[in-house]
């Protein structure tokens, strides 16, 4: 039982200085200082690069040389905050793929809203292409807003004519910008990151006037067909469970491959505590053999 | 892609001589010359057996004695047709955890509708815990009705005061016989195996009369607090899908820890093909890697 380790997560984040509904600039600085509190691990190497104009970090970890495939990843923060340069949970999964993985840089809101992030989603994968880097290859994972953005992506490759990449990870992902989930209600007096007002805040700020429903803003409305197989991991405690509960099932109905994994008692992005507690670590490691079991490595596609 | 595996075995299925909703007595002889039509693999051994009065199979596959704990299955049929002789799937599951299978020959309908089989379920389980089989050593499974009847003996086992099991696997559950789920409509030209029609006469069978929302009949509409880790499974052309995603959902609400895999253009219990389906294999191991994943071998519990 590590029930106890994941009560004690949700302590932390219900104690966390960071509000997600609150003032952007001073959660941006919130989370520069949280960042700039937590080393990297000593195996993990980043640097900053350029992804058709969007900057991203390169990050590799793991003891001997990136083996298997390309994971390009799209950190969370409700499209308003977060960074590239927040490595650790793209660290763990560059670790146990031993993938090289790209933290992409995308704009943020309220000063770029909505198409900016999937244009630069779109312009970072077509860069990887462009090098030469097969799609077979590429895994696309994100989280929270990350997650609802990896989804965005696939659709606006589809809309481009470009291939899909060989599969999608979205942890926690953030589908639905109505906020229409049941455990948004059901789900409101345990989760210890999200509210409900918090949510809306921020998708005010990204939307800027478009129609929440609109497809790549909450993929949970969009036509699902054509995209790759897709693994959807959520907490047990979090309002966005439903917007996982429900990707899942839209997406089976549209004949995407599907696997879902729930983890009771869990806070929202738990996989970002694999230190302290074994259901990340064993996220994680479903993350890493769901990604490998579809990759190609380059060189066979 | 096996896509055209998938595609050959959906039209084995369509040209069926099984008629699940036709005359009983006769579906019952087709069966029985199906199964005397499929020798045993070499490595399969059985006996019957008697589980608190309820006769059942044992099952033992592969070349060495089994070392892990024990899997009780529920075949499929409706809960009119099929029987514990047809150990083609559980045998599949037997070689690959390396666990003892006992497949229940619970009562069937018409001749002996709801909760027969759910009482000899019960009666069944309640038997390897009077052996002394400690619960969190055995892992329910069972497919179709099977699947169905497998979660109505997990709830029949909470009512009872009895432990939960380590896990329970269901493939394409039949979870709801009000058939209310939108693949009934959305599935109906695909799928090979089930018309809604022939369900609906074998719901009727069954129930004699009792509320097809009955939780032990349905357990879709059942309480699913306190169930063990579930891994659903179901394939991508039936109409039993959204008995499998809605379960997902339900169970999730419910904290039970989910696990769901979806399989596009698989048909209805796919994983009876497994030596011509690719899918069916990886299907079953993904089975054998999550009831081992939560299996306490005995004299570890």
């Amino acid at each position: 039982m590590t029930r106890s380790q994941l009560d004690s997560v949700s302590n932390l984040l219900l104690n966390s200085p960071l509000d997600l509904g609150g003032d952007v600039a001073k959660m941006r600085r919130v989370f520069d200082e949280i960042l700039g509190a937590a080393p990297l691990p000593d195996d993990v190497r980043t640097r900053t690069i350029d992804l058709g104009g969007v900057p991203a970090v390169e990050v590799r970890a793991g003891a001997t040389a990136p083996t298997a495939g390309t994971v390009l990843y799209f950190h969370g923060g409700a499209y308003a905050i977060g960074s590239a340069a927040g490595v650790g949970l793209v660290s763990e999964i560059a670790r146990r793929t031993a993938a090289t993985a790209f933290s992409v840089d995308y704009r943020l809101a309220p000063e770029h809203p909505f198409p900016a992030a999937v244009d630069d989603a779109l312009a970072a994968y077509r860069a990887l292409l462009d090098r030469g880097v097969p799609a077979s290859s590429i895994a696309v994972t994100g989280e929270s807003a990350g997650g609802g953005l990896a989804l965005a992506l696939l659709l606006a490759s589809r809309e481009a004519g470009l291939p899909q990449p060989s599969s999608a990870t979205v942890l926690s992902p953030w589908t639905d910008l109505t906020q229409s989930g049941g455990t948004m209600t059901t789900r409101a007096d345990t989760d210890p990151a999200l509210t409900r007002r918090a949510l809306q805040t921020r998708a005010a700020d990204y939307l800027a006037g478009a129609d929440p429903r609109t497809p790549l803003a909450s993929p949970l409305h969009a036509d699902l067909r054509g995209l790759p197989p897709l693994l959807i991991q959520a907490g047990g405690r979090e309002i966005l469970l439903d917007d996982a509960l429900r990707l899942a099932a839209r997406a089976a109905h549209a004949d995407v491959p599907v696997t879902l994994r729930t983890f009771p008692g869990a806070p929202h992005v738990f996989q970002g505590f694999a230190p302290l507690v074994d259901e990340a670590a064993q996220a994680l490691d479903q993350v890493a053999a769901f990604i490998n079991g579809h990759i190609q490595p380059e060189g066979r596609p």
